[in-house]
């Protein structure tokens, strides 16, 4: 079986989960730093998904580091489709909430009469950006894994 | 080759086709026909990417309708994969703007001080909710098309 680069078990795909990690780290931190994340639903979803993204990401970049320093990755097709469906639920739910966020925070900024502090809603556009970027590697991840499942 | 329910040049392929149309032409009609839709952001680029949708849907609708007339579904691998790329970047657009347009309807809707007429408002609701349907269909399209894509 030829091996596909940014599948499970390489040291590309271990890059592109730690590089999920801290995106979407990043974009929880940014957005529950400002204390008024909770009053607006795009911005709860937002928490929320991330709040599922890192765990995920984070364990599954476990997963490859441990693969890539026995050199022995997983192959069991079982397994290998519970990863490629979750990362498409996971990539689909994070795209959706990035794009409302963004969209919201675009509304803050240029609504008439609008009370957003120029300082708190800056730290949602960063806060949006990063998820769209871990929207973007979770995207990667799921391609590979899902041109490795016919294979196997 | 099996034949794959859902792909192109199936009865099952056109009537997904057909919903998607029906969808996106609803929502950009309940959109536009509000005169204030270009002052949010999210709603022009709804209204943009459903100018999108409803031709390439459409266009491959009639492809099919025709593949089932005469019973020769198109089997090229090249236009096969093109109409799989097409599809993943419109369903990726899709529910971006759906998601971007739902979020921000939320928030006029919620939103102190917020002078959206509720009328109005329930129009850009239903406006969001049929192009979230639309996406539905035009990811199974992709998903199924996909999955005959490796066969050919």
């Amino acid at each position: 079986m030829d091996e596909v680069p940014g599948s499970v078990g390489t040291s590309a795909s271990f890059s592109l989960r730690l590089g999920q990690t801290i995106f979407s780290s990043a974009s929880l931190l940014f957005m529950s730093l400002g204390v008024e994340f909770y009053s607006y639903t795009a911005f709860c979803y937002l928490v929320t998904i991330m709040g599922l993204v890192i765990p995920w990401s984070f364990t599954l970049a476990l997963v490859d580091g441990y693969s890539v320093l026995v050199k022995c990755p997983i192959r069991q097709p079982g397994i290998l489709l519970i990863i490629v469906v979750g990362d498409w639920v996971l990539s689909i739910l994070t795209l959706a909430a990035a794009s409302s966020t963004a969209s919201v925070v675009d509304l803050l900024l240029n609504a008439n009469g609008s009370n957003c502090p120029p300082k708190l809603c800056s730290r949602y556009n960063i806060s949006a950006a990063m998820a769209i970027l871990s929207w973007f590697l979770s995207l990667a991840s799921a391609l590979f894994n899902l041109w490795l499942l016919p294979s196997l």
